[in-house]
């Protein structure tokens, strides 16, 4: 049998050996962050190793990082209708680029109509001119712009959105969770207010996330609201395990994610070259820049659930747009947005490479595809027998 | 030098042998459950497992079981004024004792004008007429009071409690995650509405806990929104490994409560014996039924952040009343309640005994106490010189 290939990073990202580490001497140690004796100040020790070093990793304030669930509980923390800016009055809408998250769409704890979605342009990136339209003669806003899309891995032009946000008198919220680890950036430099980011995609444990705020939030109202952890901002027992191991994935992402990145989007390109070759194939979002690690291939005739398995009798993992909504036969709302019909949407999938991959997997995966990509586009469904 | 004698556990509960052997083997997994291919299908099979354990261990339907990342979070999902009984209206009203856990007292989505407080008897049970009298002639309304006390251990009569509340038309949520894993109970016997339990209680990772809905409830607004996971009931990426740790402490937790329980009762009635022999002690709560780990005792004169330390100075790792709000010199809320003044409630402390407590830490911790009590009750906190 073949060796298995995993070529479905920006839906699982394996833990790094370092997070394991870093999380089984969490283990050894036990103890909960708000106790007084020995075993609690060691916990409240590691917590706030692990705050400053992900700070750090974005250029921002310690004090500023408050640990989250994930970067969907992120994301909804930061979308609160009493989020107000210094010498701002607090937030009454919110504008939702058409390409979020589905967390980020589901607009937090904004109401229904409090809720805008801003256009994308066909390349994949946001309609800044419609932004400004939207945000013209409008109380306090709220927006909401990722810094780079999951399924196209398309980068947003985030600090033109800033300018035009703030220029309004508006807070800008980034979700950072894809972009995090596989590109630079700083929050200050970017000028967001509030940033989200996940542990698990950059080979950090499930179940753990940060939301960081700028200089510029002046009140924040807490999401889950009990005991006085993360400054009254967030409730509930410090995960101290998950946070040391979302710590030592930070460092590791950090000091490698430069000669990683290089090395992963050589081989990205290669495979992309390869699928342009496939008659009908279309590279979204190929004319702006893009991550590194990130192609979403369209071909019309293929359906992308039925490939996705054609794949993965193969020994491939590939995703069909975002894993938040695989397994559901709906059209990515990300090809929508950009203006793709259904039949060519439906028929997306995406392959994301990480610092595992190897010249022997995209070999692998490209033989995979020319067998599948002649079968499907003959056959249709019942080549599915042929495996 | 001593063996360090853990006698917090109420606080934090070591992490089980076997739930680290379920996340270790979740690591190598790996897998997102909402991904169609391989990878993903093992890891929802992990994830459903998990959940009919947690479901059985307290007799309720496995589709019934939220996954939320702890007690708090569960918390703050059940209170939720959107949420709705058959054939009833949503709540209006949230009543929660007032010996809850922080994240109960906060109200969870209810607005602080939507709170009231049920009082507590001395003797450390919820007052049952004032009850009845609370929900006489309202709206639906729904009411939260644990079924036991962090605390004092003191175990609240539910099945009481639920009558009152059905019979006037409400919902009843009860924040089990201190008795969980100690008592035995089921949903449907207690007639709970919403139970909340948390797996770090029960030696499972922190970090993951669950709503355990009844047959009654028919519309629970979800709290973190976005993607479909849990039934679209809490977004986010499922935490694979730490539901799989969850279930895998469940499991032990079942198998071995009533052995644990009984050795532990005797361990813990012969700390208390000891205990009520120093002059001026009182054991909190101990005309009701209690948790069989927890003894609470309080006594005039003493400090409790300084009996803490001088403790920890011993060796002996105790709480100062809940550790949530540990480190902040406050009475506690629950001693408050019971009628106790500041003074006696600012000195109690909390033994809480686990699975893994021996007779020799009961020896080491009543010697240490020996030692602290005269030398306390003399010379208050310039004692702490001596050690």
């Amino acid at each position: 049998m073949q060796n298995r290939v995993y070529l479905d990073w920006n839906a699982t990202t394996p833990l790094r050996r370092e997070a394991r580490a870093a999380m089984t001497a969490a283990w050894e140690l036990g103890g909960n962050p708000s106790s007084v004796h020995a075993e609690g100040q060691h916990a409240r020790a590691l917590v706030e190793e692990a705050r400053g070093t992900v700070a750090a990793a974005v250029g921002a304030e310690a004090r500023n990082v408050i640990f989250t669930s994930g970067g969907t509980e992120a994301n909804a923390l930061a979308l609160a209708p009493g989020l107000r800016g210094r010498s701002q009055q607090p937030a009454e809408k919110v504008i939702v680029s058409a390409i979020e998250h589905a967390s980020v769409l589901a607009g937090g704890q904004f109401a229904p109509g409090q809720i805008e979605r801003l256009p994308v342009l066909p390349a994949g990136r946001v309609d800044l001119d419609a932004l400004k339209a939207m945000l013209a003669n409008r109380p306090p806003t709220l927006v909401s712009v990722m810094l780079a899309n999951n399924e196209t891995g398309a980068i947003q032009p985030i600090a033109e959105v800033a300018g035009l946000v703030h220029a309004a008198g508006g807070l800008l919220h980034v979700d950072a969770v894809q972009a995090f680890g596989k590109i630079p950036f700083r929050i200050n430099e970017l000028a967001v207010d509030l940033l989200s980011v996940s542990a698990h995609k950059i080979g950090g444990p499930t179940g753990i996330g940060a939301l960081i705020l700028g200089d510029n939030v002046a009140d924040l109202p807490a999401l889950i609201r009990g005991g006085g952890q993360e400054r009254g901002r967030r409730a509930g027992t410090e995960n101290v395990p998950a946070i040391a191991g979302f710590g030592a994935a930070v460092k590791v992402a950090m000091a490698t994610r430069e000669t990683d990145m290089r090395r992963i989007e050589t081989l990205r390109n290669r495979l992309e070259g390869a699928l342009r070759q496939t008659q009908g194939s279309v590279i979204v979002a190929e004319d702006v820049p893009r991550l590194p690690n990130t192609t979403l291939v369209a071909m019309r005739g293929l359906k992308a659930e039925i490939t996705v398995i054609g794949f993965d009798l193969e020994g491939i993992a590939v995703s069909s747009g975002s894993a938040c909504s695989s397994g559901k036969v709906q059209p990515s709302h990300v090809l929508e947005a950009m203006g793709y019909g259904p039949d060519l949407a439906k028929s997306a999938i995406r392959f994301s490479l990480g610092w595992e991959t190897t010249e022997a997997d995209i070999d692998q995966a490209l033989k995979a595809w020319r067998k599948l990509a002649s079968a499907l586009l003959r056959g249709h469904e019942t080549v599915l027998e042929q495996f």
